[in-house]
């Protein structure tokens, strides 16, 4: 994983002085770079039960799409509140400081739908615990998730413990 | 193109009253729609100049992505204020009421990057513009501009006729 780990940018004090923030910008201006991590994020699921990828707003829309597209699956968002324009379902979930919104459209999934969640980075895993809900609440399953980058430190794994988690790089 | 107009979901009255929304989600639900709609995005660039794809947050990252990915070429994401880590360069333009900032890395582009834009909706033009005037503030050239859908009645395309424009359905 080499190749990837030389495309993840560390920039020093982002969003606030002391975060490592992981920048995956070089990543997806690098076509084999991306080819890689798109293809390593699916293939443990490749010939899986998986029917659907859901991604969050909004580099989870970058690294969902291409996994959906890849796996020939449909892609359903994941976005912040308001921008979907159809009836949602909604879940909020506690931040650091304060609470967040996320939403998906009432119809996103089929009830019988097995879902894998993609985003790019597993913090503290409290986004992606929130969408696994969302999705459960509208009915379809989740089976794992997977990630291009893992903080290992913040034991975001520990919150998805219901579900296979599959991260390509550990920091 | 009626395999991707009955994908196009139109919702009455969102954001506002008087206003009827293009929702792109059954289309990206759909693969064979989906995998349609990015070929058609690309089709009149095979084998140009183009040398790298941006797209506008949020939807525009599920689109610019695939092209990108289909066409083998650097992904370029453009950003709300406030999210790319590392330094940037900026646009202000003016909105209906307010105005809004779009950002991308100051190293986004190659100097002699050419760019194809792409996004999944063009109305009245004002990001798509102000997207172009970004990537030529940062070194680059915008070659053309790529929407999924264009609201013709809004006449964005005459704020972008400094390039090519291409878009799959008119309404």
């Amino acid at each position: 994983m080499d190749r990837l780990i030389s495309k993840i940018r560390d920039i020093p004090d982002f969003p606030k002085p002391g975060i490592i923030f992981k920048d995956i910008t070089p990543l997806v201006k690098d076509p084999a770079a991306l080819k890689l991590s798109v293809h390593q994020l699916m293939q443990p699921f490749l010939g899986s039960e998986i029917t659907a990828i859901a991604g969050m707003e909004a580099r989870g829309f970058i690294f969902g799409s291409l996994v959906a597209w890849e796996m020939g699956l449909p892609f359903i968002p994941l976005r912040k509140p308001g921008k979907l324009p159809y009836d949602v379902q909604s879940v909020s979930y506690d931040l650091e400081y304060g609470s967040a919104v996320l939403e998906a459209h009432i119809d996103a999934f089929e009830p019988d739908d097995k879902v894998l969640l993609i985003d790019d980075l597993l913090a503290t895993g409290g986004t992606a615990k929130a969408s696994c809900e969302l999705i459960e609440k509208l009915g379809a399953k989740v089976v794992a998730c997977a990630f291009v980058v893992e903080l290992d430190f913040l034991n975001g794994r520990e919150r998805l413990d219901a579900y296979q988690v599959h991260s390509l790089l550990h920091f």
